[in-house]
């Protein structure tokens, strides 16, 4: 391994930070940092090297929007000079009608279809937001994204139940009552700190609530993405777990994929385009 | 003025504050202070004095739960020495099924019937929960509370809108919007991003559909307890102005009473009774 060198830079911009990996010509990873998003460039340059490797990067503005209907990463990808790096920003994903960006998440779709490029139905990728995107032929259809997972720490902070367990029960019953019902989302929030002092609610029936009654409405926001379809969840960790058990309990089990995986391979996808333009 | 002597103490507990407040045998505030609920007994203890004056306070777990349908106030509260203090709590309402609890909204409804005592109709109270009580023959007869506020503090920190004016026609549009689709909530709130990314969405335009989305999901969700109604808003500040709005656009438009008045009119009614049972 002391021999292997870099030949490019992964960046995935998250919310706070960018997720940066030094990868060989193989595809592993060498070395990875994790630089506050304010100032990654620093981070980056030292990672690409006297050499400036390449720097693929997805989330970031620099990459600019696409509109959709399109594939989720162009057939061909430029680089730019810029802040000492050499770098190719993939652009977003977007929608006009409603508006919706894709923030990263194009790139996480197009590793997850250079793996399963025949795959034609619904992606959902939770996240920061959750991406809802329909792909057939290889391309995004069309997509929304919903703002379920801020809600939710939100809720969780106000109900003082961070660092609490979850209660797979409490979740189930609150999913099926919001999809009933989801117009009554607010009132169901508020009626989990009602039940906490009133009936003595758990903190993990609880926090199971909030999240059932989020991805609840969620999921009756998006019917016409997810009835009937074939659902791939792409994402990682408890989030895209309770994902699964949602979709699943509308008698759809979804196929399951790592969500940071997709985003690597998505990236070498851009770098593999980035070789073949230049 | 130097004569007067407070013959009183008002408390009202917050979610991180006691507001207290020094009253004289005429109702006028004397003095105040504003310590975190964690450590507010020795404040209260300073402005009580050595007299030990009753300090009257609402939205306090030592005021216990009284079940709906019932008066907001009991026709007897009681005092307790407890921490150096003479302390009355009044009890908040609870409901069951649903669960809610009016944490302290109890006691501004009683402040609103002292002097509405033939108010028959719907009260909306807006605050870090907001509280639809439905009031007939001075009696509370049923509630449910909304968790509005937070939810929107929550969407503007994750959208970056602290800070921003207020534009009314987002509002609006938003509000009309969300109650004919309330079901779409999550996607709304996401879609305010991608507004301002693909849109040129301007920031006060962006709160203002923020909250005309959560305030037309709550009016959806709350549609029984307001529907042909007389409704009276209890609140202060902008997001009452919301509320008033967003009522009146549904061509109801609301009595208002100022939010902060009635809980010290509310709590001024329970030293009242405290005076009268002792």
């Amino acid at each position: 391994m002391a021999d292997t060198k870099a030949s490019w830079v992964a960046a995935a911009a998250g919310a706070a930070h960018v997720h940066l990996r030094a990868i060989d010509a193989g595809g592993d990873v060498l070395s990875e940092d994790h630089p506050p998003r304010s100032d990654w460039h620093a981070a980056a340059r030292r990672l690409a090297g006297e050499d400036t490797l390449p720097v693929v990067a997805c989330g970031l503005p620099e990459g600019g929007l696409r509109k959709v209907p399109a594939t989720p990463i162009d057939a061909a990808l430029a680089a730019q000079k810029t802040h000492g790096l050499t770098l190719a920003a993939i652009p977003g994903l977007a929608q006009e009608a409603p508006s919706h960006v894709t923030n990263g998440d194009e790139t996480a779709i197009a590793g997850f279809l250079s793996l399963n490029p025949k795959f034609d139905g619904v992606l959902c990728l939770p996240g920061p937001a959750t991406t809802w995107a329909h792909v057939s032929a290889e391309e995004v259809v069309s997509f929304q994204t919903c703002a379920t997972a801020p809600l939710g720490q939100a809720a969780e902070g106000w109900l003082g139940l961070r660092g609490a367990g979850w209660d797979d029960t409490a979740f189930e019953t609150a999913l099926t009552d919001t999809l009933a019902r989801p117009e009554r989302l607010s009132e169901r929030l508020a009626a989990i700190q009602g039940a906490g002092l009133l009936l003595g609610l758990e903190p993990e029936a609880a926090r199971g609530r909030v999240w059932g009654t989020l991805i609840g409405a969620e999921l009756a926001a998006m019917r016409p993405y997810w009835l009937g379809q074939q659902v791939a969840v792409v994402g990682s960790g408890p989030l895209a777990g309770a994902y699964v058990a949602a979709i699943t309990a509308q008698g759809l089990p979804p196929i399951r994929a790592d969500g940071a995986a997709m985003l690597l391979k998505g990236l070498a996808e851009g770098h593999r385009r980035l070789a073949m333009g230049a």
